[in-house]
C-alpha cells in the first residue's frame, strides 16, 4: 500500500504562527510521546508508521512553497511530489499517482490518499488498514472513510452507507451528499450518514485510467509538463461523485481538525511556550516565538500568540475571526524554514523616496548551500556572525567565517555553503525588495 | 520665578513602553490641544507656559540617562541640570539651585520645585502662581501645595493647615505627617489635612543656605564636583520636616499620577495606537510600537502594549503587578531616544561559545553627531541605508551615504555626523556587548 499525504493550505486561521510558507501542519506545537514537540504532519507520519500502514512508502503531494518545510520536518528521504502550480486535489492526486507509476508501483497496488493535518486516535490508522484490505479484495473502486458525525454541520460531505452487506468493515455507499444545508444534515444524521473524512483508497490503475482521459501519455514528466491542462477541481467532485462503485469504512474515534486557534489550543499540554511570564491567567494559551519577553496578567479564556509576522490577542471563542481579519495583512512572510535552513526578517523600512532596506538574520545548516543566484534590483551586505563556510562571487570561491563582511552588488552571481552552522545578517537595499527578484543557476561545488 | 522640574523614575510600571532611559514622563501618549500627541513632561511645560508661571525660565533636574530624552522633547533651549549620580531629591534640588545662582538669579527670587509627570487641570498652575506670591510676600520659608485628598491613602505625606489666618491663599502648617498608617490617614482626613503634592516654593537664598551647611563653596562647579558629599535623602525629610516656617496653598482640582497602566489608559482618547486591528473589544487600550501588526479580538477591560522591549497583555485592574514581574526582566533597553536621534535593537543572539551579535537600526537627526568613541571589546559593521553624512575613523574623515559599508574594528576611534537624516544598520560583534563599553573623546568638526 502506498500513502499519498496531501499538504496544502495557506494557514491564515492560525495567524501569526502560520503563513503561506508555514501552514498549520508544520507548527511544532503538539506533545510527542518522547516529551518533545511535533507538528501535525510529523504526528500523522509517526502514527502511520506505528500502525504499519506506511511500510511501502509515503508520497507527500504539495506545492513548491511547502517543499522545503516538508523535507525539513520529515527528513531528506521523504518522497515529495511538487505541483508546478496549485490546482486543487484532483490534479495533485493525479500527479502523485503518475509519480508512483513512474517508480514502478504496480497498477493493482492500493493507494491511500489522506490529509496531513487530521488529529485522530490510533483507531483511525487501523481504519485506514481496513480501507486498504477492502480495495485489495475488490469491494469497490473507491473506498471512503466515514467518520461518525457529532453534530449536523454543513461543512462536510455526507456518506449514506447501505446497511447490508458489510465486507472487510466496509459497506457499499447508498448516496454521497456534498455540503448539505442544516435541515438536510439533520435528516442525514437520522439516516445514519457518516462524514466524508477526506481519506480515499483505490487501486493505482483506477486513477491512472481517469488521468489518461485528460492526458493520454501518463508518464510523470508529461503529466507535470501538461499539468495546467488538468481541470482545477477537487477529487470529491471529479472522482467520488461520479463513481458508481463506492464503499465506506466507518471510523468511530476522535477526529479533529486542529486548524483553528480554538481547536488547536485544546490539544496543547502547557499554557505557555517561549519567553512568557504568566500571572493569574485562566484557560489561556500563550505562544511567543519572538525573542522579546511577553507578560500576561489576569487573562481569561484567551489565545495570545506572537511571531515575526505579528501578534494576536483574542478571546478563544472569537478566534476564528482571524482568518478574515488577516486578509487585510497580506504581507510577505517574516519567517521561513527552507531546505537550507531558516531566515527571519528582523527589520524592514521604506524611505520617503521609495528606497527600501530589509534586514534578515539567516542560518544555513551544516553541509547546506543556497542556490547560485543573482538579483536584478537589490544590493546585499552580509555580515557573518557565526560559523564557517564558502562563498562564491561571480565564479570566485573563497572561505568565509565569523567577522567577515561581504558586499554583493546587484547582478553579481553568488552562492554560499555552510561547513558548520553558519549565521549572517543580511541587509538588502533597493527599490523593489521581493523574494521573487531572483534568478537561479546551477553551481557544481 | 524660576521653576525646577524634577525628572526621574525608572518607569517599570509602564513596561514595556517605558524603560530606564524612557521613563513614563516621556511617552507621547496624551492628546495635545492641537490634535497631536504629547508626553507628560511636554504637557506640564505647555501648561506652565500657558499659566504664565514659567516666564523666567524652567530648569529640568535629571540624571545623565534622561538628559537626551528631555532635550529631544523640550527642545535644545531647555536648561538641563544633570546630576553626576542619582542621589534622591534633596541633592538634585540643591544642584539645580546652585545652577540658578551661578546664572545670576537673585537670592531673593522665588523658586518652585515640582514633578514633571503630574496630570492636573489649569487650576493647579494657578495654585503654583499663588505659592509664588506667598513666598514673595514672606508668608513662610517654604510653601507647599496641599492637594485635597479623596481617600485615606498611606502613599502620600499629609499636611494639616492651621485654619486661620490665610494670606494669599496660604495657611500656616500646623503639622506635617509623612506616610501615616491607614487609621491615622482616616483621622487626618477628618482634621481637614491635605496631601503633600510634591510642589515646593522657597526663596533661592533659603536653599543656598541649607546647601552651604554641607558644601560651603556653593559655586555650581564645586557643588557638582562634591555632589557625593550631599546626603542621599529626599527634600521632604531633609528640608520640609525640619523647617519651622511652613505654609500651604490648597489645590482642589484634578490631580493624578498617570504612572500606571490603569491610570494612564483612562486618559487615552483612542482605543488603539500603532499597527493595530481591533474587533469586538470593549474597554481595552492597545498600543503597538512594533512594526508588525497586532490583531485583538474580543478583549474585555484589558491593557495591551508592545514595544521593542516586550509585550504586556493584562487585565486593567491587575496591571500594577507589572512593576514586580518585570524585575525578572532586567535587560538592556531595546529602544532609546538620544540627543543625536534614536536607535532600536532589532536582533540579539548569543552563540554556544559565548560570542554575541547585536543588530541595531540607528537614525541620526540632521546636523547631529555621535561622540568620538572607541570600544574595547566589540567590532562594528555599519551599513548605511539612507541619507548622507561624514564619518571619522582614527582621525581620517570622509563622506558616507546610502549603500556604503564601514567596518569599525575594536580600538578604532570613530564618530559620525549627519548632514541629512542618516539611517544605518549596525552589527555589533564580541563577547561583551554592553552600552558601557565606550570611551568618549573630543572631536572638533
Amino acid at each position: 500500500m502506498k500513502v499519498i499525504l496531501l499538504s496544502g493550505g495557506s494557514g491564515k486561521r492560525l495567524w501569526p504562527l502560520s503563513n503561506n510558507s508555514r501552514s498549520k501542519q508544520f507548527l511544532r506545537l503538539l506533545a510527542a510521546p518522547d516529551g518533545s514537540k511535533e507538528s501535525m504532519i510529523q504526528r500523522v507520519v509517526r502514527q502511520l508508521e506505528a500502525a504499519g500502514v506506511a511500510a511501502d512508502g509515503i508520497v507527500v503531494a504539495t506545492g513548491a512553497g511547502q517543499h522545503d518545510a516538508v523535507s525539513n520536518q520529515l527528513g531528506p528521504d521523504v518522497n515529495i511530489v511538487t505541483e508546478p502550480t496549485r490546482r486543487r486535489t484532483f490534479p495533485a492526486i493525479a500527479l502523485a499517482c503518475a509519480s508512483l507509476a513512474a517508480e514502478g508501483t504496480p497498477l493493482s497496488e492500493p493507494v491511500i490518499v489522506m490529509p496531513c493535518d487530521t488529529y485522530a486516535s490510533d483507531a483511525y490508522f487501523a481504519a485506514i488498514g481496513s480501507m486498504h484490505r477492502a480495495v485489495e479484495e475488490g469491494v469497490a473502486d473507491i473506498v471512503l472513510m466515514g467518520v461518525r458525525p457529532t453534530f449536523p454541520t454543513t461543512k462536510y460531505g455526507y456518506i449514506v452507507p447501505r446497511t447490508m452487506p458489510w465486507r472487510n468493515n466496509a459497506a457499499a455507499v447508498e448516496r454521497f451528499i456534498e455540503k448539505p444545508d442544516v435541515d438536510q444534515a439533520r435528516e442525514l444524521l437520522y439516516e445514519g450518514a457518516l462524514w466524508n473524512g477526506g481519506v480515499f483508497a483505490f487501486r493505482l490503475g483506477y486513477m491512472m485510467d481517469l488521468l489518461a482521459r485528460y492526458i493520454p501519455d501518463t508518464s510523470f514528466a508529461n503529466v507535470r509538463a501538461r499539468y495546467s491542462e488538468l481541470p482545477e477541481i477537487s477529487f470529491d467532485y471529479e472522482v467520488v461523485e461520479r463513481c458508481s462503485s463506492l464503499a465506506v469504512v466507518p471510523y468511530y474515534g476522535e477526529w479533529r481538525d486542529l486548524g483553528t486557534w480554538n481547536t488547536l489550543t485544546d490539544e496543547l499540554t502547557e499554557p505557555a511556550a517561549g519567553n512568557v511570564i504568566l500571572d493569574s491567567c485562566t484557560d489561556t494559551c500563550v505562544i511567543n516565538e519572538l525573542e522579546i519577553p511577553m507578560v500576561c496578567i489576569g487573562a481569561k479564556d484567551m489565545v495570545i500568540a506572537a511571531s515575526p509576522d505579528g501578534i494576536i490577542v483574542s478571546e478563544r471563542k472569537q478566534s476564528e475571526k482571524i482568518k478574515h481579519l488577516v486578509k487585510e495583512l497580506d504581507k510577505r512572510p517574516m519567517y521561513e524554514e527552507r531546505r537550507w535552513g531558516i531566515y527571519k526578517v528582523i527589520e524592514s523600512v521604506e524611505f520617503p523616496d521609495g528606497f527600501c532596506a530589509l534586514t534578515k538574520q539567516l542560518t544555513l545548516n551544516p553541509g547546506c548551500a543556497l542556490s547560485y543566484q543573482r538579483h536584478s534590483s537589490r544590493d546585499e551586505v552580509w555580515t557573518f556572525i557565526n560559523g564557517e563556510g564558502e562563498i562564491v562571487l561571480d565564479g570566485e570561491r573563497k572561505p568565509v567565517k565569523r567577522g567577515d563582511v561581504i558586499t554583493i552588488p546587484k547582478g553579481c552571481l553568488h552562492t554560499l555553503r555552510a561547513n558548520t552552522s553558519l549565521t549572517f545578517i543580511e541587509v538588502q537595499q533597493g527599490t523593489n525588495l521581493i523574494e521573487e527578484d531572483i534568478e537561479r543557476f546551477d553551481y557544481e561545488w
